[in-house]
């Protein structure tokens, strides 16, 4: 297993605080002295060292913004589809995933893992081939948030959902032409929301393993949503489906 | 106002159809027969020429996935405030109108643009200073949206939010501080939402302007979504709000 690099203030501070083995931390030697003070004290919890170098090395290291901090920690590990469901079981909730069809975009990954963070999500399943991974691309636009999601990578993502069926979990497909309007989604349910691909949605043989699809009014011109929004959209419906305004 | 470059086949097919002004399309030698045919009907119902060119050029043209088809046209056009407003008169509805105070990344605008055609907004306002106009890469990430919905440029944002509120729309802030619910918009109010940028949230002077704020409810570590996102949701809300189910 490689290294990987983590840019930037806020992803390494989550790195660092949700436990992630990190192998070195180097920071510029023109950063200020409060986010050193911050990145110290949160190193010094996690065990790791912190090195200073100049400015210039840093900006070798990594064309992205990196705000004078990036982190070289192992490569992020996979998840089990068992780990996922324990991980419900071990919160006493009934499970919610989300199982993404060849989702290209790393932009699009992070900003589901985000919103799956936010929603009480408690797994993502994405295949093994023609999809993206769990890169550093993603890891920045997660926010951080690639370090609370377990996500699992499966061969044959057909075959994961009559393994979850078989654990009394719904699985519902997301689609242009799904049968029923988004807002038909119902909280009391162990449920596994399948979004697809950017382009070309989700693919025959997975629409057909599904119990049911939904689909998303849309009133314009242009047929479908971007593929984060729309699955921020409907993981925050399972959300307030779970958490009735006012309850909490 | 210079010319600027569509990219690939949707892209190009819906700026035909919206009827604006298209200097030039090329496409390559390559393309397959149904694609030219579909382009070649198009075309002539706009009154544009189609020229075949060897796929190498194309490749030097667009450093993106061009599908073998480029248009060019003219820049895009912005529409002002009273356009906007205007657009919810003519469709007798109550003026549903997103602001973005200084949204950077090209492709949540694109993005936010494409959510806001389906969810019948009539109109987005862009500050002209520190963020993301209409270029390509927005209206390619628009998937064509960029044709349908009217985008307003402003040179201060506050003082725009005075004028809606003396057009008697009621602006609201979203922020995660934000005093009440997401859940608690209502369909019944002509209303502008601000989204804030992707880092630093909504300006406080922005912030100060508006009426209320909301926030939407997160239950995990990260504290905000990506700001395309957010947009998304909150849209949907009104959207919902407006289209009851079981109603259309």
């Amino acid at each position: 297993m490689q290294d990987e690099m983590i840019i930037g203030k806020n992803p390494v501070l989550e790195a660092l605080q949700s436990g992630r083995s990190i192998n070195k931390i180097i920071i510029s030697d023109q950063l200020n002295r409060n986010t050193v003070v911050e990145l110290q004290q949160a190193a010094k919890k996690a065990n790791t060292i912190i090195q200073r170098v100049p400015k210039k090395r840093i900006d070798q290291l990594s064309a992205d913004k990196h705000q004078g901090i990036v982190a070289y920690v192992t490569a992020y590990d996979y998840a089990t589809i068992e780990e996922i469901v324990e991980n419900a079981r071990r919160k006493e909730e009934l499970p919610f995933i989300i199982i993404l069809d060849e989702i290209e975009d790393p932009h699009n990954l992070g900003a589901i893992l985000r919103t799956a963070d936010a929603t009480g999500v408690h797994g993502v399943i994405i295949p093994k081939r023609r999809a993206v991974g769990l890169t550093e691309t993603v890891a920045k636009t997660s926010a951080g948030a690639i370090e609370h999601i377990p996500v699992a990578r499966v061969t044959n993502i057909a075959k994961t959902i009559e393994e979850l069926k078989e654990k009394n979990i719904w699985v519902v497909g997301t689609d242009e032409e799904g049968a029923k309007d988004y807002r038909t989604l119902d909280g009391d349910t162990a449920i596994a929301l399948v979004i697809g691909n950017e382009g070309k949605g989700i693919s025959r043989l997975v629409k057909e393993k599904c119990d049911w699809t939904i689909h998303l009014p849309m009133k314009g011109s242009i047929p479908s949503l971007n593929a984060s929004v729309a699955a921020g959209i409907l993981m925050y419906e399972i959300y307030r489906e779970r958490n009735h305004l006012g309850e909490n």
